[in-house]
């Protein structure tokens, strides 16, 4: 695990890093941007994207929306943007928009609803797919509020990285379309789910009117994310976005990096998928009897600690004693992700650290 | 007038790229990112501004408050976004935001006010300073919603680049602090202000809670800007900006830029200031008898257009043919800004255009 | 000037009532119900309107859509409702509403712009007109918020009671068409326009899409108002009421009352116009060196006061001691409203009143 | 089963009247206005309530507030839009407002936060009782919004008319408390609950700080509801009560039958409560083993439908040819209402007439 450019600012520095010399399993988000990434950032041609349009990031969305299967594609900072501007234009004021209710847009997001004049209904789900029973109920015609947008999440981060299947997105939306309502899906991580469904990305993109993709977590990017979908609804959202603040002038710079993470950086997550394995089996040995290890679907890993051991704070903190930074996820849950920066002794090396916080906190 | 980095990709740009050979002086948002800022892009240090921050755009955040005169900063992508989250933390719901009526954030960035709850109100004004009567009446409380902030915008673009003398500063900051409102200043060209006024940025800025920074305009930044404020209302801005979707990862790769700009790009303005000037003296010769000029205070010019001669879109194609790309504003005005892509010998080249220009159009 | 009903309660008033004994010219809203009034209001066919629906409320929606020429009503508790349920159904989130700078929704109702995700904008008038080419302006399609309502008030309570002329009406309208935007009336006194042109109200509702009509300020009905309009206008505007907790049961009992109002109070109100032109003739001859009186269109009468005396508390003090009860319109104007309850003989009165009042105040 | 009042209007009625000669058990807001009701209409002291205040209204508004043990009460058209201004006045924007996901509230009124930019989220419970772990999880502070209101509804219409138990209010506002939110009831039904558990409304109002109180169902007023809380809560929402369209002038009207609703009416809800227990208990004897009723803890039964039996709308039709009329409460419920206009001769009917179509639709 090596990061570059870490040496330039020689003063002390104003946040505290403890990333470095541990093994961060703690998110994709995490990674640096690749050599080639710096390359293509200072070579990118830059126009003014509030203006004429920056020639790098229109050529980002045109990419973007061709390896989707869309029409047109919309640079953003960030997928949570992406999303918020997928219901501002496909949701009208006092409409609802249903999503499953451990979603990250339900949990993590929702205050985009209060922005919007519309509700976020949560519907519940198993492994991140809504009861497609409840689904059909929430969006019926009768109800006080119309449904306009439906959301689907996969991977599904708050599921442990699951895959939704895509006969159950074919269900989605068809009960979706037939109440009328668009579908969004937030694929914050949709290359992990396509690499895990040995499909391309068009085909899991397939099931929805717009997508948005974040380029900044397995693929690496420092940041940044497209909206993709049909032309008329894209092009409601570029004024949208400039309503909201996120339309950057030489953006060309980042997007950049985001045109060599969508052509180059996709095939790789497979590696992480098999990383994310090969911890889950390494992890699932320590202390079957006591804590409970993920299969993993796709990049993440979940450590489930049941109420008779210390939870995850204490974990948190005993991990890093041992060269292991990881995430709780509520008070029982562990979040492992695996990512470029993560090699395999990186995970034969975090293995251990866990066999040592076990022994110091089970026993 | 050069720009480096546009030979790298070979292929039919996607977008109509109009700028290259011409004199631009349609926006200082067109300028293109120095060499030294390719060089901080290329060595900042990187961390997850979602996560544990990233230690670069800290290092922006704390040194553009301290250059304003503020406890703590907060990256944004656009100084828009700065401004919309001034509001969302200093503007409950129910509230009015006053400002001068054809400020920036009351004629382009009013869809903010539908997705706060709020209504911007508009206040007349001459050179984009707002009748200090009117204000006094709007922020009355007995009036039907509570004004909980003022803004004022210096220098202000739709008044031609004008700056808001101090005193004037000092008297609507004093009314609305005994109205019980907070102030925010639209600092999208504060510098440019400050250079005008020949003080620190930190003296225009006092009279204010909240400034939003922009980075690439005069700045010359690729992208981003910077909201300062007091620590307790920036803490909750850093919450807001998850919720609109402006918190993006490894962003030190744009906050180095914004670093070389805070600390090394304000000292040019006068250059632009001065360049002006001379543009102003130069088309103030070509026809006096039927269009006027701006004397700019800042580094912008107006020419304003009777209705007696060609409208603003005419002029623009014409002057095109000339080699000169201006802004139509509004159908009777045309909008001159220079930046450090402008050279003297630009100028005296753009005065000739005009003059062609004038020629075909007037005669 | 009677009022019956006053007898009831022995106990002290839970109020100030400023009222008996008064000469009372604050607002036309005092207006008692009248004996006939009180008559419908026990005979009326109830129902249960949020279920079936109220027979006597829906019977008052189909007259007054009759009345004003318009396909269909919906009984709303006040004038105020019906304007907002206007905009909640004919203006998206994130479009504007324009209307005259003074109205009444632009002063007093604005409130309602925040809770649609809307912005309301101003446009400045004469005598409640607005200027035709500020208009033109305002709702262009190139502007950051898209118009899709235009209001309109007649008569326009805060110009003084003015009517606005039907070609100016007409003007507004095709404006707003041309915009692809619609058009509302707030026409908490439209009757009162209706008189004063000497047309029918259906003739002043022509040049508009949905109108709201007041019943409780000169038609004297206890409460509620009527929006009127299209049939697919009102019918989505019946579930928006509900949703604002508009949507009341056997509210026949009230809408009783507005039956009798809209069948019989209209041709009454040119009494309140001639008694407000008496009003006028006589106050404009006590000190007309001081104080200046509006010429009524309907039946309200500004008293102006120039800076030079008392401002309109220390009227309103000084009046209420020599009997008469009015309103201060801002410190430097007095609102006198001529009503059901002011007969000719109140009118000498109440000048008599003015008369010892202004040589107290001006000598 | 008689109504009075229902021979004034000799013309065809504009509504269907499914009413008359049934036994109406769709709800207790069918109920029509008492004798009394109708004399203290006609001798009520009026006043203006936009202006000093309507002297019945404030005297309602009072006798309410002290029933409940409240400091102030304001006069609302219904409870919809009380419930509305105890979100509005208690719930700032970018909040969430917590309750029990199958309450009316959440179910029927959720179009409310789509004004209010505030989230409603919806906590799974038991007989209207929120599951209490859940709750605690959901108002954690670090959650992605604030929780601001939390709101109990008894009785609890969609789950049957069950009476929430005193020492479960308890622990709801405990939990609250201890995050920093406010609580509000929903008391469309109040009395009915304090009637069920046999003690004071003031006892079950205690554990909240504002209470909406209908008094348009069993307790028979035409329309109207009353919000209470603390003096200062309650004071903005009589601002806030004017910008939803929501003050009336001369409403004391209505008022004064909610005065005769609240003084005389509670006590006649057990008759209602004891007329529900009959007919569950006749109910239950006729075919036990196809259909489920339940055990009414104040006026409400359900009938529970298994898939195996004819849906909810061919009962309805069924039993109105046999007399009775009821409310399909989605496909497989039917839900039943006692009230003031159903005698026991009714239930019996009632009975008689399920009998029957149950022999029609189960054999």
């Amino acid at each position: 695990m090596t990061f570059g450019n870490t040496s330039t600012l020689p003063q002390t520095p104003p946040v505290e890093d403890d990333s470095a010399d541990f093994i961060d399993l703690r998110s994709d988000t995490v990674t640096q941007p690749t050599p080639a990434m710096y390359e293509r950032m200072r070579s990118a041609r830059l126009g003014d994207d509030g203006l004429d349009g920056d020639p790098t990031a229109r050529e980002l969305e045109a990419r973007t929306a061709d390896l989707l299967g869309k029409q047109a594609g919309l640079y953003v900072p960030t997928a949570t943007m992406g999303n918020l501007l997928a219901v501002l234009a496909q949701a009208g004021r006092q409409s609802q928009v249903v999503m499953e209710s451990t979603s990250h847009m339900f949990l993590t997001e929702r205050g985009g609803a209060t922005l919007c004049g519309v509700m976020y209904q949560g519907i519940a789900g198993v492994a991140g797919a809504m009861d497609l029973h409840a689904l059909a109920q929430a969006v019926q015609p009768g109800n006080s509020l119309r449904t306009e947008l439906v959301c689907m999440e996969t991977t599904h981060v708050n599921a442990g990285g699951t895959v939704l299947p895509l006969a159950h997105m074919q269900s989605v939306c068809e009960i979706a379309q037939a109440a009328g309502a668009r579908v969004h899906i937030d694929g914050a991580r949709i290359f992990n789910a396509a690499v895990a469904l040995q499909v391309s990305v068009a085909a899991v993109a397939r099931f929805s009117d717009t997508v948005s993709v974040c380029l900044s977590k397995g693929l690496s990017a420092p940041a940044g994310a497209v909206l993709v979908g049909p032309a008329e609804t894209i092009a409601r959202t570029r004024k949208l976005r400039k309503m909201l603040g996120g339309t950057q002038r030489q953006i060309g710079v980042l997007a950049a990096t985001g045109l060599e993470a969508v052509e180059t950086m996709p095939q790789r997550l497979a590696q992480d998928h098999a990383l994310a394995r090969r911890l889950s089996d390494a992890l699932g040995k320590i202390r079957p009897d006591r804590i409970g290890i993920t299969r993993p679907a796709s990049n993440i890993v979940f450590v489930e600690l049941p109420t008779n051991v210390p939870d995850s704070q204490v974990w948190a903190q005993e991990l890093k004693r041992h060269g292991v930074l990881i995430r709780p996820w509520g008070p029982r849950r562990i979040r492992l992700v695996t990512h470029r920066h993560i090699a395999p002794a990186d995970i034969d090396a975090a293995a251990l650290g866990f066999q040592l916080a076990a022994r110091s906190l089970l026993d």
